[in-house]
């Protein structure tokens, strides 16, 4: 089947067959085929969608498009955990240490960030010397011996991923849920992981706001994980509100110190820790809460998650000094408060809006070509359902200019809403699969 | 607006206004817009459709996308006739000289034949020399002399519809009626035409077999030419059976000169009557049939409207030996014949099989590369209804090598279906707007 016949079956809502979806991946990976072939294909797909068989076929096959990580030499569990994406979500540079301290190993692809959502790569770029473009044989050797890596998608892995990738975001189909679930997981699967937990953010801070299109995603995954043999848990977790009270790189590697010290953000930490629950269980079936819980527990208070950090940061490259000196971490020059118009409850605290903010800021990429000030972001000083007295200090925001400070205090404030009445609780878990 | 955000309107199924429509056209004659954001666009549109609003909108931008014709100096009406294609549809080659004879002026640009259709420039091409490439100079000079031109898409003409069917035709999105219908008008509105006449073929060598579609696409021109205020009307006719009993290039103009005498195939003969009387009636509007009748008989009686049609090859270049000296047209050598395997009969000839035997023979194109072979072609000896016995020749093949005839032999006999009672009456004109 060439790509005009695999084009029109999906233009007349047909479902294509594994065989057909493995030619399909074929012709992604062609350079021959042109990518206006290709786009339509996607338009075809976004707009008429994929059934589950379709979908387990197209990650599978994009999975093994290109270089495969191998573990099967490994003793123990490969575990590998997903967000898709939030504001001020820096669960990843707390999980990993916390579980690998736990005895779970994971082999770890992050992206950049792009628009209101940061990207774990520019926080650990804080590290300085911090390598994000291990190969396939370094991320397997140091899985072997530390239990851990978090790398960039190099140029080998999942070929197929890069190039309907690069075309979705200039074809305006990312929100499509096949698509985005078969590239998640493909990478997943090609990163050898045995395990999978996915934490699913809903809310105005994530790619999607409402549960039902959440919840679909989430199903969706959950079930390319049972058609290829990979159990795999989704957590939807709200995004409706910032995560912590840290947005920016730098600031956000302060508070995961923070988290794996046992102190700040009570939120963030409960997060951390129902995920690292739910990974653990994952691979140890029949342990009961309260041995995981103790676990958890242990791991933190003796430091040996934090020191977790250390390895894995110096195991690729980085200056790890600030794992115990975060106050030398760096922090933008200028800054600016903004402060409560009037007194009341905060009845919203728009996540999509700070991610803006800390982007204009300078944290994070309006375009993809725009290089990160890694001291930039705003701090929250007050929690979603707090109390504040008129002139009390709702955030602050760091930037390395005048300009980018104030352009950034413009929308801060919009962010917030202050009400008379107190604001129901904000659930933190909403529904699992 | 830029192109991704008129991607996602049309994904999410809004409507563009004029102005976004302007912007769209713009983008697509701008050569740093890509491909495959453009074909992403067109997919969306296939998907999702648009309304009578924006496709008027859409033919109009696209007609003013470059050059247009300008006969605002002539005297007398310019007409236009369009048919959207079939198997042995050589009418333009009849109509054009005898509405000119009727004294209509006509500037009418053709396309070159694809797979089962034919093209007009093709059968033109039988008169060696005849120029396709006119310019715009060129086109209206000729039609101030003659009254008539048939001619290519310069590069100049509707640039922005060049650009489109170029990519619809590789991304499969060719049967959108919004696409089709903006195509043919705005390449009418660039030719300066004042009314237009369209032939809308329905049946297997059509590009819609169904009365539904074909009839959503001949409503949808009318409605645009309304909208542009310019009268037009549509006649669906049947394209179930080959138009008339010649198909491949010399042949049909063998077959287009016989009519022009007032001789050949009934039902062809019928068909380029009916036109005619419709397009002089459209620029005459009080006329009596009786009248129409009168003076296309006339016309052809006197033999003046052939003469016409030697008026149109010389005045483009071509010679016209052939005109009165058919007998003289090429006929490739090999020939074979297919007889009738039982009694009874024609109860089907179906005319997208008899023009996949005509391009195998070599009168069409597989690919848009292939060269012509102008003696190539099919001779239908028995018609649609007609009574045959076993062995009586059903159609003759021609073709310039034994294999390409052998080809052709093999999927002749399957267009032809005998049966033992006699097929209903097969109408030829199925509706009109």
């Amino acid at each position: 089947m060439n790509i005009k016949e695999l084009i029109t079956k999906k233009r007349d809502r047909k479902a294509l067959s594994s065989q057909e979806i493995g030619q399909l991946v074929k012709l992604v990976c062609d350079p021959e085929v042109p990518d206006y072939q290709i786009s339509a294909l996607l338009m075809a797909i976004f707009l008429n969608g994929m059934d589950d068989m379709e979908i387990a076929s197209l990650t599978k096959n994009m999975a093994y498009s290109g270089e495969v990580l191998d573990f099967s030499n490994e003793p123990g569990p490969i575990l590998d955990k997903h967000s898709t994406g939030g504001v001020g979500d820096k669960t990843s540079l707390i999980l990993v240490p916390l579980l690998n301290e736990l005895g779970l190993k994971i082999a770890k692809l992050s992206g950049k960030g792009l628009g209101h959502t940061g990207g774990t790569l520019d926080k650990l770029s804080v590290f300085d010397g911090f390598r994000i473009d291990l190969s396939k044989n370094e991320i397997q050797r140091q899985v072997g011996k530390i239990g851990m890596a978090i790398t960039g998608q190099t140029e080998f892995l999942v070929p197929a991923d890069k190039r309907i990738y690069t075309l979705r975001d200039l074809t305006c189909t990312i929100e499509s849920i096949p698509l985005i679930a078969s590239s998640i997981m493909s990478k997943k699967i090609a990163c050898g992981a045995g395990h999978i937990l996915l934490d699913v953010k809903v809310g105005s801070g994530a790619m999607f706001s409402d549960l039902e299109h959440a919840s679909m995603l989430a199903r969706q995954m959950v079930s390319i994980g049972t058609a290829l043999n990979v159990p795999t848990r989704a957590v939807l977790t709200d995004m409706s509100v910032p995560l912590g009270s840290c947005i920016g790189n730098a600031l956000e590697v302060k508070e995961a110190i923070e988290i794996l010290k046992g102190e700040g953000d009570l939120r963030l930490r409960t997060l951390c820790f129902e995920l690292a629950a739910r990974a653990f269980q994952m691979v140890n079936e029949n342990i009961e809460y309260q041995e995981i819980d103790y676990q958890i527990n242990r791991a933190i208070n003796s430091g040996n998650a934090l020191n977790k950090l250390k390895v894995l940061v110096e195991a690729q490259g980085g200056n790890s000094e600030y794992i115990y000196h975060p106050e030398r971490l760096p922090l933008a020059l200028h800054q600016s408060s903004v402060a409560a118009p009037n007194s009341g409850y905060i009845s919203r605290l728009d996540a999509r809006k700070i991610g803006m903010v800390s982007m204009l800021s300078g944290a994070g990429r309006v375009k993809k070509e725009d290089i990160l000030d890694l001291g930039a972001g705003v701090i929250l000083e007050a929690n979603f359902g707090q109390y504040v007295r008129t002139g009390d200090p709702l955030a602050s925001i760091f930037a390395s200019s005048q300009s980018k400070l104030a352009e950034a205090a413009d929308v801060l404030q919009s962010a917030f809403e202050i009400s008379q009445q107190a604001p129901g609780d904000l659930p933190l878990i909403l529904k699992e699969y």
